[in-house]
């Protein structure tokens, strides 16, 4: 089934303890497009650029089956631009520059062939843009699934609950769970959070796995221990592009289909912090996927 | 098969941002052989107390099916005391008191009717006193279990890697697995770890579940997401007792037999937090244990 992303399109600088990189392509709707990929042959891109984005980069989202139709390219302005800089642990990092640039005034504008999306993937904007998108289509989609981040409750709390009232799957890490909620229970902070609208919510925690709730369901998945993550950039979007690229591809949102989803999208997320940026999500075969995912599979399952 | 356990009985302060206790029965050989009890009626305590220790803490051992001949009482001394205040999010503590006493001089002896034990488990002592104790014992056991902290990695780490390489199985938190390996990821930890002598090793992360590895298989185990987190003290212990127990009852100890002792004894150390001390550790039916494994079974079940 068709499914819609919209998010950042950037350039990232990225340093971690094992180098650093120029500007490269980046942004939520990046990864969460190459990841989607993997599944779905039809993604749709609503997002903004500058003048500055190189063609080559518009020519390898349109090489991973991305319709750019979507894609603003403002040619007097700049790309939006974010550089970070990882602490030794890889957990936590410092952000050097934002420059907002193009993102400053994005307007979600919805080609008219996009409107018969089935699958909607809201990447981290403010949710003001998020929201807008939603009231812009004339049908609502089967599924829309929000990412966000701390930023917008530190600073946009009343239009970040009003948007999540909008969507059907909320994800957020741990901390964002529980600052959204004020509860250190994560099962509590769930089920507030649930009571805000999502009918599901995934919990990343990271390299701790995530978690997925629905109603009184619950599932985990774990992270799968890594010999050496090179850089984490993009793993929380390329995970929401893994998850939702495999519900739009399968056409199939019941629980048990969603822990599948799950299952996938951290796959491609261990696949990604592997190397630099965006650079192994380019290029995994069908082997790959599988290989990785029977990895989770060996790493989860008991038998009573 | 028999099991025999050694490590502290101790009184333990505790201060949760639910409440405080007086002093109670704790230790890491008390937990152990309470969530042990569970699965297998043959275990064997050494240990030691002061005269102040109540009559009452050894006749709750006694009726919890431990063996306390090898519970040496010290009438002219005192039992080791140890005060801790939790933090808010109940992850993090500071000791408030540390008192050794009786603990401070152990000489672990064993009785002659414990040595044919099958399974030994060496909860958290000084390693020298782990050590002795391996080395009193005339048949060396099926299984040797060992937990530590890091504690012993900052004053007596020589010790520590003797003891570690005389051992089958060494449970530790992730913390301590980079502190004694020096990497962070849990992959390569794991593996300089086993190469120190345990063929497996189990890391603890709290919270977000245990790993456990043997050569270059992985298995991991989540925590149980709970409402409500009382306290914290013995959770460990109590999954290290899980743990063993239910190896020493079925008598296998393959790796796929280890994952369920792995899932038994987080079970077990869900229900330990839940109350304080020891106090839900005294009282469960079958029923709860059963009930609260298969939580773990739908919580970590997926079908590709």
């Amino acid at each position: 089934m068709s499914l819609l992303i919209v998010g950042s399109v950037a350039f990232d600088a990225i340093e971690t303890p094992f180098g650093k990189t120029d500007k490269i392509i980046g942004g939520a709707a990046t990864y969460i497009s190459l990841s989607a990929n993997y599944f779905t042959k039809k993604s749709n891109l609503v997002a903004v650029v500058g003048g500055d984005f190189p063609k080559e980069y518009i020519e390898l989202l349109r090489n991973h089956g991305v319709n750019t139709d979507g894609l603003q390219i403002k040619e007097t302005e700049k790309t939006f631009f974010w550089s970070g800089k990882y602490h030794n642990d890889l957990n936590t990092r410092d952000t050097l520059v934002t420059e907002l640039n193009v993102l400053g005034t994005f307007d979600p504008i919805v080609p008219s062939q996009y409107q018969s999306c089935d699958y909607l993937m809201l990447g981290n904007l403010a949710p003001k843009v998020q929201s807008t998108l939603i009231n812009r289509l004339t049908k609502r989609p089967k599924l829309i699934v929000m990412d966000t981040m701390n930023f917008w409750m530190d600073i946009a709390m009343d239009d970040l609950k009003e948007t999540i009232g909008m969507v059907d799957v909320l994800s957020i890490n741990d901390e964002e769970a529980r600052q959204l909620s004020g509860d250190y229970s994560l099962l509590k902070a769930a089920k507030k959070i649930m009571a805000m609208g999502p009918k599901t919510l995934i919990i990343k925690k990271g390299e701790h796995g995530a978690l997925l709730f629905q109603g009184d369901q619950v599932f985990f998945s774990p992270a799968l221990p890594l010999e050496e993550v090179f850089d984490p950039t993009g793993a929380g979007d390329t995970f929401a592009g893994g998850f939702i690229g495999y519900l739009a591809s399968t056409d199939d949102i019941s629980f048990e289909n969603m822990k599948r989803a799950i299952v996938y999208g951290s796959a491609l997320a261990s696949c990604c912090v592997e190397k630099f940026g965006t650079e192994n999500l380019l290029n995994l075969s069908e082997t790959d996927i599988k290989d990785r995912v029977n990895e989770f599979v060996k790493l989860a399952t008991f038998k009573l």
